[in-house]
């Protein structure tokens, strides 16, 4: 999914009030670099390190942001999770391993949602990811309010660093975008309006009726039918059926070769 | 989120029937084991590669599958696109560019759910993701039922290979997922009952009117009702209850220092 329009706005990517990204004692910049990268797709801006091993400026850090270096450069570092998240109202905490404890597990869908009703309020919220190898350990799970768990192949769930905070981030995202579920590009031209079809069909069965095609009149009804039904189902714009009158047209009167023209009857199949 | 159960069941990791992941042009192996990590996450099981630029079984590929390799090694390597998807019914193309073509559009969402929908009836379906850098060129673009665009910061849309291949991974596996969207973990206890958390209040509430604390009699009403509702939001189970009736009882007859008791009362401020 090559692509970013930097001309375009980038105004949730301040991430004013959204979920604050805490990283509790990442091993590599490369994979803080990445989780920078991760936020920036998901329009979050702050990012907080707990006890980074290197320093996330350093190595191969700023590289892998891929453009996002702002959210590194702005990225604080804190001795302890505690000091990390004492300014915030609510913080929850990713986690693949079932702990010895009593908590409220919310899957990524339901805790974006839930965060971005704390948000609506007011409230100041953060997520927690653990180390890339372990994860978090007990003592920071239970700083947290809720625990994010993401449903995924139980023999195998163990998620990349920057993946993890890319679903987290990506749910956080999808709670509030009003992009269609589906929607077709049409590219300058509009989809075209059935007198415009039906004036293509009457088009191309005048042409296989003149050409022979349709020649076996008990089967002709069902054979127009099939061919109004492969262009039916395929959604055409306006300026498609005008491609398809040429195409049409050009087959029928277009310039033969005669030696090419036998060739071709040998070798097409008559039709039923 | 680390943490993954090698014991718990694989199944869906055959990933029969699942869609086929198609890496058109893909550069680094390393990126080409990431993928594989996040498909094994998915339950998604089978990948082709075409013209890849570096063997995927050499280089950082293999580790970077973290365990997925048998992913890696079952990939097929294909000369053109064409060829790699010539057995498949349907094919869906990321990308996060518009193009000059007329082509429906879906979120990764709706594209899990029109996947499954297409897998239930028998269909064998794939997904293009184009090079690291630029993604699909527009005749591979061209190849395909249908385009996914996940809705993402509009001004930094680019996405790691990896982390196209997990959300469009991730949204397949939550199409099909019965995980409660929240649950709590009661490890191994059970949710209070409420005579159990009204035997409580009365302990608590006995003990801090002995200890004087709701000495004042106008107001004691209003702080009973502040007390019952901390604890009546905390969701308490069984357990909790009881290390609860232990913490009342040890603090208000266990062991004192008088010395320290001295010192308490000087720094803790009265109620009210």
């Amino acid at each position: 999914m090559a692509g970013t329009d930097r001309t375009r706005a980038n105004a949730s990517v301040a991430g004013a009030g959204g979920p604050v990204i805490v990283l509790v004692r990442p091993q590599l910049s490369e994979n803080v670099g990445m989780v920078a990268r991760a936020m920036m797709n998901c329009g979050l801006g702050e990012l907080r390190l707990v006890a980074p091993r290197e320093d996330h400026l350093s190595g191969k850090g700023p590289a892998a942001t891929s453009g996002a270096h702002v959210i590194l450069e702005n990225a604080t570092v804190h001795d302890t999770t505690a000091e990390a998240i004492a300014d915030l109202n609510r913080v929850f905490a990713t986690t693949a391993r079932r702990r010895d404890m009593v908590k409220i597990v919310q899957t990524p869908r339901r805790a974006a949602g839930t965060l971005r009703e704390l948000v609506s309020r007011g409230e100041r919220v953060g997520i927690l990811f653990g180390p890339e190898r372990a994860g978090l350990d007990n003592d920071d799970v239970a700083l947290a309010d809720c625990l994010i768990e993401a449903p995924l192949n139980p023999a195998f769930s163990s998620l990349n660093l920057a993946q993890a905070v890319l679903l987290v981030g990506y749910e956080w995202f999808q709670a509030e975008s009003d992009a269609p579920p589906e929607q077709v590009i049409v590219n300058g031209t509009r989809p075209a309006e059935k007198h415009e079809l039906l004036n293509f069909f009457g088009h191309l069965e005048r042409e296989l009726d003149a050409c022979g095609f349709l020649r076996n009149t008990d089967k002709r009804p069902g054979m127009v039918r099939n061919l109004r039904n492969i262009f039916e189902r395929a959604g055409l714009t306006e300026q498609e059926l005008r491609t398809l009158h040429g195409v049409v047209k050009e087959l029928r009167h277009g310039r033969r070769d005669p030696a090419w023209s036998e060739h071709v009857r040998e070798q097409t199949p008559t039709p039923d």
